[in-house]
Order: C-alpha cells, then sequence, then structure tokens
C-alpha cells in the first residue's frame, strides 16, 4: 500500500507541500496517496481574500487577515519562488511591492501549471485527530461544510499547514467594555475608508498596527494613534501620527496611558497579535508556541519532536515567506519519502537546543533575518530546492528595514531586483500613497 | 455504576438540566454523575455579556449575541420560572422588560442556590463526540482552554443545550466586498452609539433587525432603514425609519433595492439570523434544521429520534424561553431516569408527525404562540415541574405583540402581571427611549 499522506489547509505552505510532492513525481519518484482538507472553497489562505469576519458563510472562524488594499509590505523579491519566477509567471517586469490580488494571481500560477488541485478537498474543515501508538496512523474526522456529513481518514503522515495568522489574540483591558466607538481586532478590519476624519487608536507595534495605521492615514484619518507595550515602532511618522506607551483604562471614549496622558477615539484597532490554534488536535501533538523565529519541539523547525510523522509547516514568525515554505516542504516531503532519515531523539534534541540558544542572543532585526537566512540555507542544502543567493536575499531585508525607516509612506515605491532572475523590478505607475484601487488590472493596467 | 450524564452548555438550558437534577435530588432521587462543559468562563450563556466579538480571549467562536442596551423585548411575566418567582429573587416588584443585567441577575440567582456549580466545568469546550452503538456510549473529548488540554470523558446519555442564537447566517450580497463603512452581523454587533448621526440599514425583518434598528434610533441615527426579504415588519415606525424591499447590490456606498430604488449608507448590520451549529458532533448526531418552533427528528422537542440518549434542549424558535427549557429538562430528567418510558421509534414518528402537521398550518404570530403553548402543556404534564396557568401566558403574548403594534418605542414601559405570583409589575423609573444606563444597578435604583 502507498504512504497516506494527509495534509490540512491549502494556503501557500500547504500548497508548497503539494507542489514538492508533484515536482518528485515529475523527476519519477513513487509518490504517496496524497489528501489535502481546505477549509475555504478555494486555496490560497490568507491570500483569498474575504469581506467576512468572524465567522465565515458555514459558521466556521474567518481564515483571512488581509484588507482591501493591502499591499506587500516587503519586497516581493524576498519571497519569490526559486522554481517559479515573477517572470515565468507575469512575462514582463512589475514593482517590488505588489497589492495582494497580485502576489494571490502569482500563489495561483504555480499550482495551477502544478496539475495539484486534484490532491485538495475544499469546503473540508479537519474537527480531530487521533493518533494511534499501536499502528502509527492518524486518523483525522473532517466535516463536509456544504452538507454537513463527517468522515474519518487515515493516514500514515500528517501535515499541519494551517496557517497562525487567522485567530486573534485579544487581550482585555480594564473598561474596554464602555468604549462605544468602532472597536475590533485587526483580523476582523478589511478597510480604513470609514476612518476618514476619525481619531484611530491602534494597539500594538508590529507589523499590523504599522501598516493599518499607514492605512487609516492614507485614507484621511483625523489622527493615529499606535499604543505599545515594549518600545515606540519610532519611525518617521507623518504629521497628524504619534506613539503613545500601553493603554491602562478605557473609560467610555477616553483612553487613558501608561504616561498619564489621555487622549478621546472614535476607533480602536487591536494590532495585538495572532495565536497558533489547532483546535483539531490533542494534547500530546498540538503546538503551543509564541510567534517566534524557532517555535521549540520542531525539529527543523518543520518535524513535531514527539512524533516525527507529524509535520507543522510556516508555524515560524516570518521574513522569509512562500520560498521558506517550500525549503520546509521539500524538507518535509523528503523525510516523508524516507529521502533523508529522521535523526534519533537525542540528536533532533541537541539541533533544536543549538538554533535555540542563538535564537536566544538575538537582539535585533537585523540578527532576525541573518538567524532565518542561515536556517533556510540549512533546509535548502537537504534537499533539491533550486539553490539562490540567500546572502542576497538578507541583503534586500536589510535594505527594505532601512528603507522603511526612512519613509515609512515610500518605502513601497522602491524597486529591488530579483535573485533568482536579475530582473530589475519596475517602479509602479502610481505612488503606493495615492494609490486606490487595488486590483490586478489596475496594477497590470497603464498609468 | 451511576449512570454518566453529560451536559454541554451552561447557559438558560444547561443551568435548566442542571435545577431539574437537583429538584429531583432533594426529593431523595438517587442522582446520576453529572458533568456540564461550559466554554466560557462563567455560566449564564448570552446572558454572560462580553464586549468581544468574532474570536473570544481563547480563540473559541464569541457566544454571545447581546449588546450594550439591550433590554427584554418580551415580558418578563412571559419567561418567569415556575419554581424560582421574580418576587423571590427580587423582593419587591420590578418593570416587565428588565435589561440584560437584570435578567442575568435573575437567573443566576436560582442556580447560586441551587448548589449545581460544582458540576460545571467552565473553560471546557467540547471538541468532538464519539457514539459506540456497542457499548451505547458517548465518548466526548473536550479541551480545557486554560491550558490547552484534552480529555475523553464517557457518558451514558448526553445533553446538547450549547444553543442556536451563536453562529450568525450571512449571506452573500452582490458587491458587499465594495461596501467601504460599518459592516457586520448582528452578532458582532454591541452599540448603537458610534452610529449617532450615521444611515444605517439592517437587513432583516426580524427581532435583530427591529431592535438594533430602534437601538440606533434611540442613539440618534441619521436615518434607519430595514430591508425585508418577504414582507415589511409594518410597525408604526417614527420619523427617520422607513422599510424596503430586498437589496439586490451593493456597489462601494450605495445600495440597490428590488424595487428600483438606491441610497447610500454609513453602516450595514446584517440581522440575518442564526445557524444550529454543532461542530462537535458527527453525522448522525447533530441536529439540522431551519429556527422553526417544531424541528424535525426531535421526539417532544428534546429526544434525538435516531438516538434517544441524545438529548436536545432549547432548539426551538422561541417565544416561551425559560420556563420552555425548564419544561424540556424536568422532561429529559425523567426520562434519562427512567420515569417516562422512551416509545417505540413508531410512536415516535407518529407523535412527531402529529405536531409537524400542525406546524405547517401555522399563519400568524397568534397561531405561533398557541403552538408553542400547547407544547408546554404537554411537557409540563409530564413532570413535577410546577404547573402554571398557560393560556394565561399565551394571552400576555398576544396582548405583547399588540402593544409593539401600537407602539414599538413604547411597549417596554407598559406593565403585566405575575402568571405565577400575580404581582403587578411596577413601572420603570425611566421611559426606554430616555434610559441611558442599562446597569443592575441604575434599574434598581431611584430615579
Amino acid at each position: 500500500m502507498r504512504l497516506r499522506v494527509g495534509i490540512i489547509g491549502a494556503g501557500p505552505s500547504g500548497l508548497a507541500q503539494l507542489r514538492a510532492f508533484e515536482a518528485a513525481r515529475t523527476l519519477g519518484g513513487e509518490m504517496p496517496d496524497i489528501t489535502c482538507f481546505e477549509k475555504q472553497s478555494e486555496w490560497g489562505g490568507q491570500w483569498n481574500y474575504s469581506w467576512r469576519t468572524g465567522l465565515d458563510r458555514r459558521g466556521e472562524p474567518v481564515h483571512g487577515s488581509m484588507y482591501r488594499h493591502l499591499w506587500s509590505n516587503g519586497p516581493k523579491e524576498c519571497l519569490e519562488f526559486a522554481d517559479y519566477t515573477f517572470d515565468e509567471h507575469f512575462g514582463r517586469p512589475i514593482s517590488s511591492f505588489p497589492p495582494r490580488a497580485v502576489l494571490f494571481d502569482y500563489i495561483k500560477g504555480r499550482v495551477e501549471k502544478s496539475d495539484v488541485r486534484k490532491y485538495v478537498q475544499f469546503n473540508t474543515v479537519a474537527r480531530w485527530v487521533d493518533y494511534s501508538d499501536a499502528t502509527g496512523e492518524f486518523t483525522v474526522i473532517v466535516e463536509d461544510l456544504t452538507n454537513g456529513i463527517t468522515t474519518s481518514h487515515v493516514f500514515d503522515r500528517l501535515v499541519v499547514a494551517s496557517g497562525h495568522f487567522s485567530t486573534p489574540n485579544v487581550p482585555h483591558f480594564e473598561g474596554i467594555e464602555t468604549f462605544p466607538g468602532t472597536l475590533l481586532h485587526a483580523h476582523d478590519f478589511r478597510g480604513a475608508e470609514a476612518l476618514a476624519g476619525k481619531n484611530v487608536l491602534l494597539v500594538g507595534s508590529s507589523y499590523s498596527a504599522e501598516d493599518i495605521g499607514m492605512q487609516a492615514y492614507k485614507m484621511g484619518a483625523g489622527s493615529v494613534t499606535f499604543s505599545y507595550r515594549t518600545a515606540p515602532m519610532g519611525f518617521a511618522w507623518p504629521e497628524g501620527v504619534r506613539e503613545r506607551p500601553l493603554v491602562t483604562q478605557f473609560e467610555g471614549s477616553t483612553t487613558h496611558f501608561s504616561d498619564g496622558s489621555q487622549s478621546d477615539f472614535d476607533a480602536v484597532i487591536l494590532c495585538t497579535g495572532y495565536q497558533h490554534k489547532f483546535p483539531f488536535l490533542p494534547t500530546g501533538l498540538a503546538l503551543h508556541t509564541p510567534n517566534v523565529l524557532y517555535p521549540e519541539n520542531l525539529y527543523k523547525g518543520v518535524l513535531w519532536h514527539d512524533n516525527p510523522r507529524l509535520t507543522y509547516l510556516g508555524m515560524q514568525d516570518q521574513y522569509f515567506t512562500f520560498n521558506m515554505f517550500d525549503a520546509q516542504a521539500w524538507f518535509a516531503r523528503d523525510v516523508i519519502l524516507g529521502l533523508i532519515p529522521v535523526p534519533t531523539a537525542a540528536e533532533r534534541l541537541d539541533d533544536m537546543q543549538t538554533w535555540l540558544a542563538r535564537q536566544n542572543t538575538i537582539d535585533s532585526h537585523f540578527d532576525d533575518v541573518d538567524f532565518q537566512t542561515d536556517y533556510l540555507r540549512e533546509l535548502i542544502a537537504a534537499t533539491d530546492y533550486p539553490a539562490f543567493d540567500l546572502d542576497r536575499v538578507a541583503d534586500l531585508f536589510k535594505q527594505w528595514l532601512k528603507d522603511k525607516e526612512n519613509n515609512i509612506l515610500g518605502y513601497r515605491d522602491d524597486t529591488h531586483t530579483s535573485v533568482m532572475t536579475g530582473t530589475e523590478a519596475s517602479p509602479h505607475h502610481t505612488p503606493w500613497l495615492r494609490a486606490m484601487d487595488d486590483s490586478l488590472d489596475r496594477f497590470l493596467g497603464a498609468r
């Protein structure tokens, strides 16, 4: 009997896994029996935009956290697939920071070309997973959301690729229940148009806060205030944008900060991060981790230490994204196919400890980049995923960090050069701050 | 071994079940081994208000759909417990339409007096249920949300009391993804203060639409528009409130209706109902039903026809509420204790068919009331739940329906007489339309 492999999720990570298996198949390898369960009616994960918030049409938690006018906040040259370039997809240079629809189109192009749709059961949510030590099998119970029918499936290997930017982390703040204005987590934010003229508070100081704050500015917010826990972001903010320390209390429309100041706001957006959440996994299989570059208990960042038949993809905090998922998926594939042996538990622990120790020494974003670059280097060296100049990508990340420092409203107008093809990005026809149509057509069309 | 009974949910229905067993225990009956799992950190279900929307602190779907300034929309005299009166709880007459916090206090009063908290495992969500035909046992896997630990529990009987006003039904409307304003389902509505001066569209024509529309009016909305599918509500709306037929399309801020008219709105609230959703139940045990007075496959509205060891409480569309859950819980208790025999499948089918046939003949709200009154009459006659004059409650419902017709903004200022105690409600110190504090203290305090 062929090895049975179950994959949960058909977003960028799950699709990377399908592509990895398909790449091996075209080289003549023997294929496992693959089934991928996808909750949504289309693939692409976060990139498959939904206007919905909270619970979806079927009453399942909405997967997506993206919004209208979301443009890539990192250069596309840092996430380019090594085996499917932007040149191959678009046939001509495009700019470095495309809107969501353009990147979604790019992701879809690769998998449509790969004939992997046949592996995916859409509208199918994983309800419960059980692992038997006796048989070494995973039993996965799924529900077909179109008809409510639940079925049971048995696998020899399980790949969890359900993402970790879907379950909001929402702390309580004293008095927040008295705030009478618009109040939501970044996960449920879908656009800043209605914030025009409003005084907006973003609680948080990471990517969501930074970008949603700039969306509000772009759409004409009356003022934009960030509240940070540890340290201000410190960008060269435009007028009307400011940073305050932590919120201590809400009192109706009035918000109190830990420096004793207070302000009134019309809208509060909680940019307080996401939880790793796997409601379909039992104790012993479920990953519990904060959002870090190297979660504990994942050998090479992918194999579940307590049971290496279980793989997690994409569970790291991310600089590298699509090509990191690829590196992980190619590695996991070769482990599953037996091409890469699983070391002993002691060897795995030792390897993980080395990375975890290094993680503890990180104290800058540049260190982050170097850490994840070295992580990818190791993974890519172990498989036939096309090698590329990782140090040049690391340099690109560092340049991008500096560009953001210099001009938080303008860095998306910068252009970069592909590490894969050497193609120079073309400047976009409209500066980001004045671009008010985020569609694929508008992006690809003339000025 | 004592019979093991699992109860999922400690809202009004689950608490009714606990109270029912406790009432039998105090009469000297032998008690089953009872475990009730409650996802929230407190009991009360919907009445346990949360400011949160979408997903809760633990990443679980938020149970509650209530909002600031929610006052009972039916007379408290229609939902009074027969075994714990408002007089017993408050010690003096109160008005007929109390705010949420007052009814929550009343519900809690009964169960606090009953010493049933010991049966409840809080912060514990049901993940998966499996039933074995061979053993007649239910295996319930739950997760302790405080630590992520999953455990397995075996029961001889299972009571599902998880409610059906928590999972929003959200249809798609053409172009809705282009609407730039505030957009949410009634489930995520928490207050109308921010709608002051706004043009608000409520999609729907049932209780949520009616009440949230009047909340918006009360808080100073610029205009309130209802969109109905079948028929307008037809209340005597105040100025600035109107009804339109079904939305056919959104186009940015502009909404098109099926009569060819169009309007611009700042906020859209989808009052499009709720789904019965049981993600923890497999095919064969999960109830699938629209919101009706008599769901199919539930004998006496509670026993799952395909497996009468499974009980559902409160799954009906509701006129009667708390005392209907009581009538159901007392009936289910006596079935579980073997005091009421379960008829043969043919007899159950026959009984259900009679009710379903009558349900098909309903064509007015008065018919609804009479149907549910007769349903309660049959249930209550079968147990020792304290009898009360159901026809007087039915008359009260009909009076209330007329009062709403006459004055949608003023019916909550009317007072009614308790069927249980004969106590006349006292007029509230402040008319509903001018009452801007919905707290228990304010309600019980002097003018």
